[in-house]
Parts: structure tokens; sequence; C-alpha cells
């Protein structure tokens, strides 16, 4: 007989009542079902704070004012109560130190994006990381997918050839006007460099596109070519980015992402071609992967429990027969899920398999300062640089 | 300050390793959050029932060889401790003499469809609620999308007229072959009208068209013309079947729900054409309500939070941004999110409000019996009768 | 050498200005580019006659005020100037006296549809031709499209197995509202038993989706039970139809035409399913052709020059590289394109092959027949009958 | 009473039997009906190019072995016989040469693209229409879409408002292998700098991406920064290009254009946003032009005649009722129409409104000549310069 499986005993910092993403987290992992809510420093109003607590189920007496205190009294419960993982939901600025912080006072952290608020900071991050035990996730959610793998591995096979183009794009349009100036608290942090980091959309949307073009091309960029805008008076940081990109497999490729496109929802989409063949995705569609080959009629293959003809990676990835929308929530529930096999596996990686990692925000980073030098300076090229 | 929220201590009967609904209902109700599972009698098969409790993180006295037993032991505990609502996700045979106990023995009842086996055997589980004060719930999941609330909406105000045409189609591809024969456990005991009830896919999924029509077009069908058809020997129940329907309103319809149309997956579809305009929904992109008019462009309305002219219905039932999908699982977290309401509502109505309950079983059982009695006879017209 | 072609001499009756489908023709042939209008008698109205034939380019002597006079003084010219086809465009009561006279009078003939207003004058025109060695065809434009060709190619060469499941459909909306009554000419006549036959809708655009079917499907509809519709006071005729079909080789269908379904325009779709595997073609989108399978993913076939998997029949009706669109005159020009073809045939037969003709007119007329005769009396199912 | 209509007496250059844009001229021609083909030199090979006229209906007299012949010989003509327009589908370098001859003869000219070979010789070309009173037009077949039209009267009336951002994509698949170096005739040609210019993709297709942004957008693309590629051994021309863009109104964009986009067919399309909304067209579904706004549902015009929202200059762009598809031949059969209206107009001007001519050929060059000097450069930015 099997031993009664415990859950993962979970705390989050951020995710008061009215964020967004401290809920979907919450939503995710309970859909997933291998983690326990146990405690919180859900925000810096006290009100709100206690509120959100009491509505999760929460004793008063894990319901935190401060995520430092959260720490320190969480690591002196005793190890069958204490949380296990920290889940990081606030502003930027606040991602790095606080998972520093956790990993240094033993717990596994799933952090928000980006990992850091500059490339300095992640790296002395990583550095802590180098020196711990405990695991590091970062909520890349659409790196959750499970059409996101098959097409990954699709390329990795070959089945389109060796890739020459990658047409990757995130045009949302929620910018368009000058929404923080009326009142919208998520855009309001999210223009204040302090807070949000150098970059404004290319840091928020553009890092998805980067990770999704290198995950599923699994090649890096090298080179990069771009142009920022911002286009509301007062607002500081860009709101839209375009960029012509070099790859180290030899592919090119165009990266646009852009937050005053309006009108546009969330329709981050991919498009690869290789010399036999292209394969493409969109978030907002995303049970289907599209095959067009050089010499075969179009395919559309669908995500699904029960279809042979996708990959292990891809399959593991879902829950319901074809024809059953799986969402974003469901994409984030298996970077949860993973998390989980590898906080409990007895022989435990450095990494959490499937879950993306500090490497990737690495990259990220990288990513975001190259996009702004480039857009600053006279230079057609900027390479992508993951050391100072 | 808020009370402390506890969550809805949960049951279940059937549900072990391998049931693909069971799971659903699990991953639902985890999503939704409200509700904890406190007890299980998950399998005929010893081992498998032991093994999912232990997997669910049940302790093994809290996970019963069978359901009698659960109920008699559960109703001892201290009311603190003890299970609050029984999901029954059971082969439907078992659906009513469950649900029956279950509410004698004062516990919620959340059921997979259908109610009973048979019109008989659901007017005597009606009779049994109408003596109770707990809620029965019916997992008619697609009733929780918030699209299809938004299309009622726009029905019910006027939006596109007085409907004059109904046209809804449900036309699946699973058991084109013999599945059955070939040893898919779900299509094995479907077949079998021991367990399953005189309908086949009438019943199965027809019922699932049935109530979405009646539901969005918010008037209920009256006589229907119908054809049924069996396409594997060997097969006992019907795999096919087609029907003229004639509505209460005046409106005139067609319903189409099929188990042999090879290669088709969820395709769930409704539309309704009134003096103004036109509606259409379809499952497998069920974000998308598409709004025809007879005097301006098409529009399609999209499901997410903070798009305005969305229905209070509708919003209700979202969680992410536009653009973010949500899909199946979603929709019956709605529902749960519903039931929970409802059970931890001060002053209780006999309903759920939100949820499905007797009444739509009671509509789906006068549907199927009446699709038979015409399939069979000479008749071009047979009255729904939801008494006997 | 080749000889120089000499382009086939062609006549109206019906299409003066303002008439939609005249027009079309015109264009159709046209862009065949194997026809030279050389006549006409265009309009009961004078002015109109003579305008419309002077904006063709027709001298004022070969502009005829009505159509007998055109086929008794084309008939006198001499054989290299004469008129050798003859296009029928007027409301549906002329179709057949006109084609009759004209195929004595040596003319070949292609009509639009409805080929008669009745079984028995149908009948009679049938036993015309048949004492005739010129050539009749029928504008059932829709059986014009390359992929309706592939699809009914795959069908018969067993590509998705023995058909069990006809869904065809052809939802519009243009008469949801009372537009004879505002004027409009074409709605005026249509609902006119007296020029339009029995038939409304079912005549108009049913039987464009019945010959589809039967055409697709590669099999003839033997019975069928229908509910047919008015739905504005005042109107004669039938604007909805939805019916059940039985098929000669064991499928079963349904079939919905209708032309109150407010905002739809003109779907015209069809979809079959056999043991293997399914089609299906939208001619509002008539390039594409899904093809679904029980053992691999969807693929779309495409129309398109240089697809080497597409059949024959089907590239023959192609003339643009794929991604550039061919839509309904292009449809309606191959029809031009096989007529010209069987009529310059050195060793014509009685056919057109490619073009439908007065076998297809023959069972359209049987299904009106059948459809309002079914709907009219208590039986279920009513047999179609082409003889009287 | 309306004098007859004359047809205008139409010469092709090139075109012959095999080539599929001569044909399609044709085809657009006789779509249009008010051409009359009346003398060709279609191919350098003289067996085609009798063939070709044989089977066209042109006597042997009218069917010249070269076009300088042509030119002559019709301009000798009795004015009411010869030749008015002339058609030029050859190779690339021939179209200046040819044209600027044809004007001098008199003769209106109907180019396929580019205008010249490079921009001395199109400058040449513009000093030769500037003294001549002929008009002369150039095939941008997509500027004939209707709903191409309807998108450029939205962007200028201020339905989207100020034009933020212009994306335009190309991708075409047709040339992921050695076309060429299989016999491809087309492609051969294409790759040749003697014959095609010293743009390959970037001027084949490039040039239709870029002109379709300047016609909607109603800006000039002032400079971009480019990256070309080449991906084929041998090949001399780029099959591949992406640029970001900016423009005189203060818009940034993107422009890709590609032919080794494996499995694409011709999905040209074009994304424009505003500070109100944003517009979405793709040639491969012509009839339909998305509209999304910051504050109401996305709307979907459709292209049809009765659609009272539309703009005039779409409506006059359109044949049928909405529902039937009209494709690329009817919109190069707009540009014949529109032609054909400015050669009859008794007070023609210097240009054919609503048909693309020598500024947009001028445009297109400076774009190509800008293209290559940035990809060559070191510069980020390139102007577009339209004079040497």
């Amino acid at each position: 007989m099997n031993p009664v499986a415990a859950k993962i005993r979970m705390g989050f910092v951020g995710g008061g009542e009215g964020a967004f993403i401290g809920q979907a987290h919450r939503q995710a992992a309970g859909l997933d079902g291998g983690f326990e809510l146990v405690c919180g420093a859900f925000s810096r109003d006290a009100h709100n704070n206690q509120q959100t607590g009491a509505a999760l189920g929460l004793a008063a007496s894990r319901c935190y004012s401060d995520w430092q205190g959260m720490l320190d009294s969480e690591a002196a419960l005793p190890a069958h109560l204490r949380m296990e993982l920290l889940v990081i939901v606030t502003p930027n600025h606040l991602h790095a130190p606080i998972a520093s912080q956790a990993l240094k006072a033993g717990f596994h952290v799933f952090s928000e994006k980006p990992a850091a608020l500059n490339l300095r900071e992640l790296l002395a991050l990583k550095q802590v990381l180098e020196g711990s035990d405990r695991l590091y996730g970062l909520a890349h959610t659409y790196l959750g997918y499970p059409m996101v793998w098959q097409a990954r591995e699709m390329v990795r096979s070959g089945v389109i050839g060796a890739v020459r183009k990658v047409l990757v794009e995130y045009p949302q349009g929620w910018l368009s006007q000058d929404v923080a100036g009326q009142g919208n608290k998520q855009a309001g942090w999210r223009d204040d460099p302090e807070q949000s980091g150098l970059g404004g959309c290319i840091g928020d949307i553009g890092t998805h596109a980067f990770s999704l073009a290198e995950f599923v091309a699994d090649q890096p960029i090298e080179q990069i070519c771009a142009a920022l805008g911002t286009h509301i008076a007062g607002r500081q940081l860009d709101d839209d980015a375009a960029m012509l990109l070099r790859m180290a497999g030899g592919a090119s490729g165009v990266l646009i992402a852009s937050q005053v496109c309006a009108g546009e929802e969330n329709p981050l989409k991919i498009r690869l071609y290789g010399d036999k063949g292209g394969l493409e995705w969109r978030q907002e569609e995303p049970a289907s992967l599209i095959h067009r080959s050089i010499d075969q009629p179009l395919q559309v293959l669908r995500s699904g429990v029960g279809q042979p003809w996708l990959c292990e990676a891809a399959r593991q990835r879902m829950r319901l027969p074809a024809g059953h929308p799986e969402g974003y929530l469901e994409a984030m529930a298996n970077l949860y899920g993973d998390l989980a096999r590898a906080i409990r596996d007895p022989a435990p990686g450095p990494d959490a398999p499937g879950v993306p990692g500090i490497e990737t925000g690495l990259r990220g980073m990288a990513f975001i300062e190259a996009a702004i030098a480039n857009h600053r300076g006279d230079a057609k090229w900027t390479a992508l640089a993951c050391t100072q």
C-alpha cells in the first residue's frame, strides 16, 4: 500500500484581494491538488492582509504582516508544520530580495517573473541559489502549455528541419490609454522603474515572447536590433517594442511585443519555419498546433488525452480528452505539478524539471538589457550578455 | 474582521484511479478553492480504492469500501468533521439510489448526470428531495460556461428578438469504432442498458445539447421528431441521433447528437436566430460568443474580466482577463462555486442558484424517453412528458 | 499549328440591369474566356432591355424585345453568326418553356435552377431534351467548386470509409424581415408560387443543399422527414426548412435550409462522416477542405494549382496558386468551361461532363415535392419520386 | 438611348502558355467585361507565341513575334482597329523599356510590377510618362481588394484614431527548396539580377507588403532598418526579409516578407493600431476586415453588396452579395474596371483613379533600394529616397 500523500505546505508573499496574479497562482495550485496553503503575507495593507487570510481559511497566527516576519516565524515552526514552498507574487523589485532570503531560510521558491530588477541583482540571486539545496522556479506560465512542449519536441526531432525563421509576437492593447493615470494599480507600479525595472512592455511581456522563442526553437537568441516606443504622455517606460533577431543556430527572426495594440487581448503567438516545414501556436487557442509541411497538407495537432501522435512531454501536461478546453490556469498548474514532483523527489537535482528557473530568468534579463541598450545606442546589433 | 472561512467537507462515490470524470471533479473543486476532500468510496476494487485515497491524502479510516458504509460512518461523525457534500461520479444506474440515500442521511449531493436511469426513478428521487432540506446539483458542466450565460441573457433581454430557430449539435467521433469491444471501460458500461439507461448517445451527450438549448433559448422544447441509429455490430444502444424540435415559444429547431462523427472531438455548438439577430457559441472555443445582427456588422463578444458589455451572470463566472483561456474545468468549477455559496448561505433555498438541479434532470429524462418513443413509433411528433 | 479558336456565341434571356444573377453569368463566362455575347432579350422593360444591350456592346439588331422573337430571328441567321448557346436567367416559371423552345430551335441551353416549376413540367422538358442533340446545363454553381469535387473523390475512393452521416446546412438571413414588402424585387417574385413554384426557401436554396449532399456523398437521398416554416405575415411560401434524411447507401443525415437565420450570409456547408473519417467543406471559405480521421491529426486540404495531393477533377477547376482566393464566379466559370468543352467536342455525348443537367434538376424537383408533401401530411417519412 | 459601348482593344507582351500571371490578367479583364484582346507578342518562343494567339482566337496577323514589331504595326493600323492598351507581363527587366516605347507610340500601359529594374530606369520612365497624355497603371493587385479600401477609409476617417503601429507581413513558402534548380521557370528568372533587379523576395513580395502598408495607413514609410537573408546555396538574391519601420505620421511598424516560410501559401496580412482601435485584414480571407476597439466588442466587417456600413470605395469594388466569395481575380478585375473608366473618360487626368501608378512604382523602388542599402551597411536606419 502506498503511503498517504502529504500536500506541500505553501505560503504566499503578495496576492492580497484584488491582485489578479496571486489568485491565479492559488487557483492553479488548487487545480493541481498537491498543495496546501498554510501561511501568507498577502498585502502591506493590514486590513487586506487579514481579510485575504481569513477568506482563504488561514488562522490569524499564520497571516503575517510582513514577509521577513513570515520567514522567521515559519522557520521556527516544527518541520511537519512549517511552510515548504514560498510563492512570490509581489511587484518586481521585491522578487530577488525575498527569494534570496527565503532560499537562505531553507524554503523552496516559486517566483513571479522577472527573477530580479536587473542583471546585477539576478546574478547575486543566482549565487545564493548555487549555495543552496532548495529549488527555485519562475512562473513563465506559457511554458506550461502542452502544445508548446509538443512544438519544441517537433523542432528537436527534426520534423520541420533546420530552423530558419522564428516569428514571435505578443500584441496586447491594455495600455493604449493612460490606464495608470486612471487609477489602474497594476499599470501603476509597472510603469515605475523603481518597482518594475528598466523595461516596461519589454519586461512585462517581451520576456514571455523571448522565452517562448528560445524554448521552442531550442536555440539561444544571440543578437538583437530593437526599436522601443512610449505612447502616452507621462509614461516612463516603454509600452511597445519590435526587434530583429539572430539566433545561435543560424535562424533569424522577429519579435514583436506591444501593449498599445488597441483591442488586442493576449494573443502571444509563435511561428517557426525550417527547411521541411513550419509550426504555429497561439496562446488564445492553445489546444491547436498547426504543422505546415513542404510536401503534405497542413495538419492541426490537437491537445487532448489519448492522441497517440503527441509526444510524452505534451501528454504529461494534459488532463482532459480532446475538445475539452484547458487554458491558462491549467498551464500554470502544470508548473505547480512539476514543482511538486521535484520537491517530493527523494533525490532532487538543483532544478525542478519542466519548471523554468534561474537560467530562464537570466536569459530574460539579458534580453531586456540588450533591448534597451540597442534602442538607445547607434549600433545596429547588440549581443545578449548573461554576465557583467 | 471576517471569520475564518471553513472549506466545505466533500466526499466522493466513484472516481477511482483511471476514471476521468472523478478526477475532473476534484480538479474543478480544487480550482474553486472552497472544498476539502475528507472521504471517499472511490472504487469497488479495494486496491484501487485504497490507492486513490492514499494518493489524495486521505487517512485509511476515511477511505470506505462501499458507499452505504460511508454514508453511515460519516453520519456518525461529529458535525464539524463529517462530510457535508457527496459527489456522485459512478456509472449511471447508481446515481439515483446513492443520491436518495445521501439526502436522507443529511448530505448535500452533487451528482453526475443523468439524475436517474429512467423517469420513474427520477420522480422518486424528486420526492425524496422535496422532503429534504439538503441541496441537490447536477453536473451539467456546459451550463457553467460564462458565455452560455451571456447568450441566455441576450436572448432574455431581446437582443436577437423573438427566437425563431434553435440549432444545436453535438457531434463526437469516439464511438466510430468498436471501442467497447477493444476494452474501453467507459464505452463498455455506457452501452449496457442496465448501467446506462435506455439512451446511449442520446443520454450521454444528447441531453447536454438539449439542456443547453432550453437554457439559452429560455423556453422548453415541447415536441420532437427523431431518428436514432446504431452503427457497430453488437452495440446495444444508440450511437447517433438527429431530431426536429418544436419549442414552447414558437421556435423550431434541430438537435444533432452523434458519437460516430469520426474525427470530431467535442464541438457542442448552439445557434439561435430571432427576428433581430442571431447568436452562436461553440464549446471548443468557449470564450467567443458570435452575435449577428440584421442591421450591423457581426460582433464577437469575448469572455474576460473587465469587459463592461458582458452581463453580471457572465462576469461572475470568469477569473482571468480576456485572452487568458478558461475551459472545461473552469466551467465545472463555476458550478462548484455556486454550490459552495448555496451551502454556506445562511438562508438557503431549495436550489443552489446557478447549479442545474432536479428539474434539469427531469427535462433531460423526458427528452430521452420521448426520443426513443418517437424513434420506435410511427407518429411524426412526440410530446415531452415530465410526469408518468 | 492549331486552328484559331472561335468563341461560343451566347445569348441571354433575362439579366437586365439590376438583376444580380444575369450579371454574374456574364462575368463568369468572361472569366472563362470561351464565350462571346451576341444577342439578348434582357428585360420585358424595353428601356432596360435596350440599355443593357447597349452597355454590353450589342448592336440594336441583336437586342430583342422578347425571347420568342430572339429564338426565331437567331435561328434564321447564317450558322457562323447565330447564337449557339442560350443562357436563361429569368424568374423560375419561364425556365422550362424557354428551354424547351430553345432546344427545339437548335440551341444549347444553360439554365438557372430550377429546371422547371414542377415535376410534370420538368418531365416534359426532359422528353424534349431526349429528342434533341443539343446540350442542357443547369447552373448549380456550388457544384463547380474544386474542393467539392475533391470531397466527392475522397468519398468515392474510400478515404473516409462507408458514409454513415451527412450533415448539410444552408442558413441564410436575408428574408428575416419582410423584404418583399419593402420592395426587394428578388424577394418579391420568389414568394409568388406562380413564378417561383411550390417551394420557397426549400426550392431556392434547399435544392442547393440537397444536390451538394447527393453529389459529394455519391448516393441518392431516398426518404425525408421534414418541417417547413413561414415567419412573416403575408409571406406565401416557406422561408425555412429542416429535415431528416435516409440515403440509399445506408447513411442518415440532416438537411437545414433557412432564410430567416438573421445575420447569416451564405454559409452553405456539408459534413460527411464514414467509419474511417470525415470531411467538411464550407462555401464561404471554399479553398479549404477539412479531413478528419480516426487515426491521424486533422488535415486541411487547400485548393491551389500545384498541390500534388489533389485529385484530377479538382485540379482542373483551379486557376491560381494556393493562397490566391478563388470564389463563386470562378466556380460558375468552371461550369462555363465544361460547357464550352462539351459544345466544341467533335463527338459530344448527351451531357456536358461536369455540368449539372436535367437529372440534377429532376432530383431537386422530387426533393421539393417530397418536402412539401411530408410537411403537410402525417407520415413520418416520404420517399422521393422522380416519376409521376 | 445610350450609345453602344465599345470594348477597349487590348494587346499583351508576355503571357504565353504556361505563364501564370498573363493568364490571370486575361481572366481578370474578361471578368470585368470591358476589354477585347486584339493582339499579342506572347512569347519569344515562336511556337508558344502562335499557339497562345490561336487559342485566344487571334488571327495570325495580330500575333507578333516581338513587341517592337507589335508597337510599330499596331500604331500603323486605323484608329478604330488598333490596340489601345498594352498589358506588360514579361520578366521585370523589360517592364520599363516596353512601357516607355508604348507610351511614346501612343498606347496606354498596364504593367506588371515592378515598374522598372532600378530607380534610375524608373525615373526615366516617369519622365516619358510626364510628356505623354497616355495612362499608366501598375498591377498592384492587392490594392484592388474592396476591404483594403474599407480599411484605408476607416483609417482616414479616424475610426481607429491616430495610427501608432503598422504590422504587415507576407510569408510565403515556395522558395523553401531550390525550385529554380529543379526547373521552376518563374523561380529561375526571379533569381537573376539581370532580369529581376536587385531585390529577390524584397522586390517580388516585399513591395506588395510595403505598398499595402502605405496605402492603408495613408502615410509614407520614411525610414527602415532591415535584415535580409538567402537560404539556398547558389541562390543569388534574397529570399527573406524583415525590417523595422518609421512612418511619416509618427507610427512605427514591422514588415516581414519571406519566401522560405515553408508551407505558407500567400497570407499577406496587415494590422494597424491607433489610439482608439485596430484593423486587421488578411488576403487569404479577403472578405473579412476585423475591427477591434478600445470600448466595444470586436467587429467583423464583411465584403458584400448591400452592407450599408461599408464605404463607397469598397462598395464600388464588389459584385456579389455577402457570403459569395470574391478573390484575387476579382481584385485584379477591379483594377481593370478602373482602368477602363479612365481610358473612356472624356476628360482624363494623368492617372487612372483607383489604379496604382508610377508613384506607387517609385515608392516601391525606393523601398527595395533602401532595404538593400541598409542590410549591407552599418547604419541602423536608412531613409527612403525617391530621387537620385
